[in-house]
């Protein structure tokens, strides 16, 4: 189902428990209106999360909730939601059933900090990176992605708001603050949260050139009424947090 | 669980489906956001969703693919998932099981138009609206609330690229063409998809007042990395789409 060249016709999501619902539902957002507007083409979406116990091939729900401090798996009736565990997500794929992919998007979110959490999602990225036309990362995602090895030597950003958490997961990775997104090698990585919207409608930009495709990304973003931000050096966050550039240790 | 004073901590969210993913996920983001800050309060959440034909009090799965043009349910294998399609929501509640509420959300997507596929909701929002603090809606969810009759006799607002088909299903409301959301009575109505971030902020610092949460709604807007609105009237996609006023018809 990849595309070897072309637009990328294979996306993916991962989702681990303590996602950050706007890291992939901004993306996902973008992409849905593409697929409104090119319905002679037929993309595809693996939502990829783990396994049920026992059983490699059939994922697990997955919900917001922080794993270390949501309602437990145990006490999840139907009166004891508490706000985040009450979204619920069913991936459609497992690490072990996900087709090929041209591009996987990770988002970030509480559960990916200390990244030892997410050690499942960082053996699938290593495995899966070698063949993927492009990785993207919103927000922490790019901890997840430093920490896999899969950002040394590249220039990346992440979410200003943990930025010291997350750029010692990369010591050999340039840290740039003031940047809403960040392109290098095959890796996109955002800045926080809704910095993800930004970043896809520049990806899309890049696979449906304007001489191409004329006007698509405009008319997606005007379909979101979305004021997008199309220089990526346009960051008022990196001032707010107080966040500086951290180039790689010798 | 629904609060008569004070802040609110009962919300609820419709899915319907064909909904809008952004449409519900960015007002969610704000607050999961505002729960990250406020963790001595208890705020709960229901997804409302339609129940599984013959069982009143299990809700069914329900994703953003359009009815009309979806992956029929016989068909979704897990190699045959749409785009859409694959992106699966579990609610927590059926119209009959959902708890009181302060506040609902509805939001739009391809699904609510024509209104006709949304009886099931039109008929739980005319129930439900009497007990409710406020009724937010995004997008063409103003539809739904429109043709259920609660937009009668007041100002509203939706999105701009279904200006026209949104405006028709309220004759006895006022449309305001530029305004990024619209308060009147106890209903806000947001315009297309991302406005409903910018109205969720503005709701939130209507609820949590400056003078007793001083920073409240910066702090979740810049943990969010969203560059929000606060003025109403900044509004540039009715230019974008040439919406003008609609007033109540005599």
């Amino acid at each position: 189902m990849a595309s070897p060249q072309g637009p990328p016709t294979s996306y993916g999501v991962l989702l681990y428990p303590g996602f950050e619902v706007l890291d992939v539902a901004g993306p996902i957002e973008c992409l849905n209106t593409l697929t409104d507007q090119l319905t002679d083409q037929k993309l595809t979406l693996s939502i990829i999360g783990r396994p049920v116990d026992g059983a490699s091939q059939v994922p697990a729900p997955v919900s917001p909730a922080n794993p270390q401090d949501g309602t437990p798996e145990s006490d999840r009736r139907i009166d004891s939601f508490n706000f985040k565990s009450a979204q619920i997500y069913q991936p459609t794929h497992t690490f072990d059933t996900a087709p090929p992919l041209d591009i996987l998007i990770v988002g970030g979110g509480w559960g990916s900090l200390p990244t030892d959490k997410v050690a499942p999602e960082m053996a699938f990225l290593k495995k899966t990176f070698p063949s993927l036309r492009c990785l993207f990362t919103v927000c922490t995602g790019s901890a997840v992605a430093a920490r896999a090895g899969l950002l040394d030597g590249l220039r990346a950003t992440s979410n200003k708001a943990n930025w010291a958490a997350v750029t010692e997961c990369g010591p050999r990775t340039h840290w740039v603050a003031r940047a809403r997104w960040v392109v290098s090698g095959k890796v996109w990585t955002t800045s926080g949260v809704s910095a993800g919207m930004d970043g896809m409608l520049a990806l899309l930009r890049e696979q449906y050139p304007e001489e191409q495709h004329p006007g698509l990304v405009d008319k997606i973003a005007n379909e979101m009424e979305y004021r997008y931000e199309a220089d990526p050096s346009q960051d008022p966050f990196a001032d707010v947090f107080g966040a500086e550039d951290v180039p790689p240790q010798k």
